[in-house]
């Protein structure tokens, strides 16, 4: 009895990334437990052929940015990975080579990260690639990280550096010359999810969430959840040298940087008595941590300000990819 | 502050439709507990616009169809449905009535099946819609229902009734005159996930899987999990009325439906010794079921007969949607 192409795929190439409960993806679901005195936490993110990544990203990168944008929700949670799903709706045509990459890239991960594929789909489109990814985590029940809780004179802080992603992307699609290390595009392409940090963090901010629609708009949503202002110093929201450099020739950069996506860094607050043991958790969890400003009374609204104390007009709130 | 149209659509269309658990779609994901002594079951299926469903299908049933696809898969575990997520790509330019239908029809699905949405992205592509749910169930320990377990001698059972669904979109693509009642159509737009039956028969049944891609390959598929053959008889596949009279006028029909897709009954085996009290879960179940065949010894292999005992060619093994 031959099987159509959609089975020998998933036998071929996604079988070998399954893990303890996937039932060797043989079955109509996945079975699994979650361990005792453990949460759930779950998110899906999908990503669009042109949208999310460039048709001619290299196939393993795709798999890798669509496991960690997901990651990503799970470290602005505190949470640590347990597993996935994945749907993929790939193009007409789509490469057995292409596909080849894109499972080796979820299989590196997959060992980076500690988790393995659960279940999922495959089928075509006759249009772009559609990827979703449904990432579980678990978490203590006193550890959960949320997006509300934020006051009035927190420390507001971010993790790594922003706008190397949004940089990345304009290099790829040749609007900026390339940095020579290649940063800013590897960047773009495999942002790295700050779950050791968040799980660091969870119990001591106050509230957090992972930036991916840009600083200004993610650092909006926090404001909003917790019913105050933001003042963000310009000055201290961490650059790569790469994208430093960039800023000194060209200092109108900077407004795009903080509004870019694709920074997938952790955004939270926390009061500032606490100053020193955030710092010191991050230095635990190897991740670099910066103070960007602070929350204020007033309504929901984030005020970037220059060295000389005057507000930093913005070209836009952030990204949405509708 | 003003917030981008994804989050615009978000906030109208889709936070109405969370549950317990999702946190208001406001946070980065969602935080569940998974009741004692309960394990977790999870599966994710996506539909793409043109192959899956039709472009001209009402929003109400697409979204309804993307929900009971989901939920047949937690059937065929033996699972009760707990929640689900969903990432929609929905096509540039959708109408914002368009997206209200959809989620109306979801709505609706939540209230009869008992379950909410947990989360999700939406984002939108430049091809054919792409939507993609996960879909979150619990089963008892010692109630997994799989798809390994069968053996020569048992009975072959399926629910419902074969063929509607191939029917239906046959119907729909006016190659076939409409049924008076619109029973057929309505079948390919409408599964309808067995899920008390597949809870009554958890433990009872020694395989079992939902039939989605064709009735002949599904079994096929119990074959090779069980290392054993399948014969059918043809004319004990329960049919409905209106695929009846269709067949009755081209009795060549009968084998696209033995291999069309878009059933989504259940199909498992048990001792035949369990028969009377299969038939009396499936009454409590409120589900019918029909005995169609036995578990044989030999290769992995479906033979259908006709009334004479001769075999019947089959056009084809099953539908891919690759």
């Amino acid at each position: 009895m031959n099987l159509p192409p959609e089975f020998a795929l998933i036998a071929r190439h996604f079988r070998p990334l399954a893990g303890e409960g996937a039932l060797d993806l043989s079955d109509d679901a996945a079975v699994l437990d979650i361990p005792a005195g453990r949460r759930l936490v779950i998110a899906a993110d999908a990503m669009v052929e042109g949208v999310h990544y460039l048709p001619d990203d290299p196939p393993e990168t795709i798999g890798r940015k669509l496991l960690r944008v997901n990651l990503s929700d799970l470290a602005a949670m505190g949470a640590a990975p347990l597993g996935y799903l994945m749907t993929t709706s790939f193009g007409r045509g789509v490469a057995d080579d292409w596909i080849a990459g894109f499972v080796r890239g979820l299989a590196e991960d997959q060992r980076e990260f500690g988790l393995a594929l659960l279940g999922g789909d495959t089928t075509g489109t006759a249009g772009p690639a559609c990827l979703s990814l449904t990432i579980l985590g678990t978490v203590a029940p006193d550890a959960v990280l949320r997006r509300a809780g934020a006051r009035a004179g927190d420390d507001v802080w971010v993790s790594g550096s922003i706008g190397d992603g949004a940089l990345g992307l304009r290099v790829l699609r040749g609007e900026i010359p390339a940095d020579a290390a290649g940063h800013l595009a590897r960047r773009y392409r495999l942002p790295e999810p700050r779950l050791a940090l968040g799980q660091a963090i969870a119990g001591l901010a106050r509230a957090g969430m992972d930036v991916s629609d840009g600083l200004v708009q993610d650092l909006g949503h926090l404001c909003r959840a917790g019913g105050c202002g933001a003042e963000v110093e310009a000055a201290s929201v961490p650059l790569s040298p790469a994208a430093r450099a960039l800023v000194a020739a060209d200092p109108a950069l900077l407004s795009s940087l903080l509004t870019g996506g694709d920074d997938y860094e952790l955004l939270f607050t926390a009061a500032p008595e606490a100053a020193a043991t955030v710092q010191a958790a991050a230095a635990r969890a190897g991740t670099p941590v910066a103070r960007i400003g602070r929350m204020v009374e007033g309504r929901p609204a984030v005020v970037v300000r220059d060295a000389t104390g005057a507000g930093i007009a913005l070209a836009q709130g952030g990204w949405s990819h509708f």
